[in-house]
């Protein structure tokens, strides 16, 4: 894995730590600035800019209700200033619920996420089995 | 609208355009080489790499009920070599049904498409009403 690789993946796990915290301001502060941002809630319209990002942020973990989610099989793929990351998500210790594109861009040297969209799973990740087993 | 911005969003017209004429050959070619690709079709696990997310292309486009999708409300946001664009799918036509994120990288001069997600929509998008109607 690449270092940009690494702190890429670094940022994503930063954004459910903040979702799980239900932590408005960690939230806010791991967006990008410079970029435009978007965002694509399960069963949501499609939010463009930083302002209704933001708004929507704050409903979410503004309820008490809102899940405490990890992030499982995270994969990085950085193309310059950008990149994206792949994942799962599902409540800490349990199956995984939903797959994530995580867009993030670089800011200042820093990763920042630019776009997140999250989706159903029909059929949950396995571990891929060893070689020459059933 | 930057020329960047024209050039994915034509890219994003040509993927929907392969998508609904059943064309692998040419869906195929409108896919990144230099960089890994991934995808993430509604109900699908994690597809990574040109094998697997051709493979997946190659099932979808050769059924003949794969749907003759249409994109509409697409905005693309571009950093540096890599782009990402949001758009609704549906029927040519017909409602929107799924909302999209498409990643792009730029290899020789062209762009391409890295990754998909396509998800259900919960709210159709609507037309934006002119200010001051009801």
């Amino acid at each position: 894995m690449t270092e940009d690789e690494l702190r890429v993946l670094t940022a994503n796990e930063a954004f459910y730590d903040a979702f799980s915290a239900r932590d408005g301001e960690r939230m806010d502060a791991l967006w990008a600035r410079a970029t435009a941002v978007t965002c694509l809630h399960p069963g949501w319209s499609a939010l463009v800019g930083r302002g209704p990002v933001m708004e929507s942020w704050r409903a979410i973990l503004g309820s008490p209700g809102s899940p405490r989610l990890e992030a499982t099989g995270a994969r990085a793929f950085v193309v310059g200033e950008a990149a994206w990351v792949l994942c799962y998500e599902g409540p800490r210790g349990g199956p995984a619920m939903l797959v994530a594109t995580n867009v993030f861009v670089r800011e200042g040297g820093e990763w920042k996420i630019a776009h997140h969209q999250a989706g159903q799973v029909a059929v949950p990740p396995e571990p891929e089995p060893p070689e020459g087993s059933n």
